[in-house]
């Protein structure tokens, strides 16, 4: 009988970034020199905002002293920090009780800790290209995944299946590789297919902040009938610049049943099981993104990447490069020109304008002859790369 | 076919602080006057120490500056923290690569997260009584669970099963909540069945700090053999007052293998799938704990539960009144007397000394007719507490 899980023996080994790496330093050994044009991996660059250091470091402060010390936290969250998250949704008529909203450490930890509610008989339904670690962290429990292509034919945006079936269903919207949004009809087919086969959408909402179109939805609860199907997972990573500083949040509705159990009641029990809840001072801070001025920081900090992808797509419109995202979305999805695959494009932005992407190969099938450009970069960075790129594909 | 996990509908609802919270409050409303001791909860109470403060706000500046600033962590720990828990373990002569160290947001987190590497069929042995959490995570997991009685009989610390049979096994030393604590003879028992069964040991070692006898093993590293059967969790959250702050860490050899699998490879599989590590500024903070200020003043601070643990034991060793713990670690378990149940104890020390601790049959069975004190009180309500139990329990 084993002893260990052995579906992580069915994993495939990635080595998209070992590889990007590996490259990148032969290419830097050759010529130290060049300065690097930094637009791979999908890491913010500007530091956290002023609101929240001041509240970290008042966080920290109150911990210094008996009488303001906070041990144990409640382990689905710091009330006043589920309070303001629901304050944030019902901004966009989305209305939610403090008890539907779960702080977690941030999306990558609750997209894993989330699968615990399912059954590992349970189908997978994943569009592709995506993010890796959503195929990797079901292999893992050893569930069947039915890959669907997202692609250039469908905007990189599928539609539901025609064939009905039960399944834990993905959807990341702004989309993390290609920038895609889901419209608000698109968005109704998919919860009209949830609720009608009984599946359960994760909905990936990392990105939200990027939208800048006002009819394209920030949540998917702004969808009738989504608090019966889905799930909503979100961050402060993209959105405050909390990636090193982790924290993120969880919307699951109390309307929300299926085999008769409730999985608000299932994730209360997971996590006062599971876990002792988030930093305090993490939650102290992530506090202060949701204030007046917080809001107003956040404003700003994104103007930089928001500002850094007008001026990079300008740059491949003039290029005559094709690509999505960027609108509404730090992500801008490149077609590679001339039939060249993701790794003959990497290599020649690497060597000939010293600029570091991502093949879209890393991120599934339909992702070959594609490119992820990062608008979490310098300023100047991106100028320079605008600035190159043109020449070096056309 | 179901969608949910159905083994979260086999988990028995545990009313036991929501039970103590009403007892308490039904006094509170009758006698408000009245100061309660509270010697309940396993959370501790003083602030953090000074070096850590300074290096969590130091952290929070870092954060502020885009050239000091940290994006995402590594999955696996800091890299400096995780040497320096490597060296912590030096000071015992315990060897450990830093790549066998892996940094946590804390025990109780961890306990449930590395279950993933275990198959769901493998069974698990527990010694009752138990911190509640180690039966309901497995439960969660479907896991079929084999209680040992740990009791007066053995010290609370049994010794392995006559049949040999391969399990998932949990010590906890210094134990919560019997506070009883494993000798090196004993461990050696249970790292050899370990070995020969081909079972692995969750060893719980958050307590460890407490351990003041230098022939009790503070890791279960310091018994030969254990490389190959044990993983060790352990905690800051006791050590140094991060119960609401958040830190851990978790030791797994490289030797540690099962099924051909390498248990350190697979958990370095499962962190870097899901998690992004913990928080920069958490994880700079726990850095200074490992600092040789950072110890001393560790040292300092559990001096106050040193010296509540020896000032209530003389109470109770005053009274006639049996208990283990204390000597190595800081709850009290106490033998009610006269016959008297956990909560026929607690009502009687809530009415008459306002003293708050915890029934032991919240901690299983073999609890019953004893009653958990924490150390982790104030230091002006031990010593009330313990000049008023004589006369109560008397």
């Amino acid at each position: 009988m084993p002893t260990v899980n052995l579906n992580y023996g069915k994993l495939k080994n990635s080595y998209l970034f070992a590889n990007i790496a590996e490259r990148v330093n032969a290419y830097s050994a050759l010529h130290p020199e060049q300065h690097l044009l930094r637009l791979g991996i999908g890491d913010v660059t500007q530091p956290l905002t002023p609101s929240v250091i001041a509240a970290l470091h008042e966080a920290v402060d109150m911990q210094s002293r008996s009488d303001t010390f906070h041990g144990y936290m409640s382990e689905c969250g710091y009330a006043p920090l589920r309070s303001a998250i629901a304050g944030y949704y019902r901004q966009r008529n989305v209305i939610l009780k403090d008890s539907e909203v779960f702080v977690s450490s941030g999306a990558s930890d609750e997209l894993g800790d989330i699968l615990h509610l399912f059954e590992r008989s349970l189908d997978v339904i994943l569009m592709e290209p995506a993010y890796p670690a959503y195929a990797d962290a079901n292999v893992m429990d050893g569930r069947m995944i039915h890959y669907m292509d997202a692609s250039d034919a469908n905007g990189f945006t599928p539609p539901p299946p025609q064939e009905s079936f039960q399944a834990l269903i993905y959807i990341c919207s702004p989309n993390n590789p290609t920038g895609a949004v889901f419209t608000r009809d698109l968005l109704k087919q998919w919860v009209d297919y949830a609720n009608q086969t009984g599946s359960v959408i994760l909905f990936d909402a990392a990105y939200e902040v990027f939208i800048s179109e006002a009819d394209i939805p920030r949540s998917i609860y702004e969808i009738e009938g989504a608090k019966t199907c889905a799930i909503e997972i979100s961050s402060l990573s993209k959105t405050a610049g909390f990636t090193g500083t982790r924290c993120g949040y969880t919307v699951i509705p109390e309307e929300l049943v299926r085999d008769d159990m409730n999985l608000n009641a299932m994730w209360v029990r997971n996590r006062t099981t599971r876990t002792n809840g988030v930093s305090f001072i993490v939650q102290h801070g992530a506090l202060a993104v949701f204030s007046d001025r917080g809001q107003k920081e956040v404003q700003e900090l994104l103007s930089v990447y928001r500002m850094n992808a007008k001026n990079f797509m300008k740059a491949l419109d003039e290029a005559g490069l094709k690509y999505f995202g960027g609108r509404n979305s730090p992500y801008i999805w490149m077609k590679c020109p001339d039939g060249m695959s993701g790794w003959e494009t990497f290599d020649r932005l690497l060597e000939q304008a010293q600029i570091i992407g991502t093949p879209g190969e890393g991120f599934g099938k339909c992702g070959a002859g594609w490119f992820r450009f990062s608008m979490f970069a310098d300023q100047k960075d991106i100028e320079k790369a605008g600035s190159r790129i043109g020449a070096v594909l056309k």
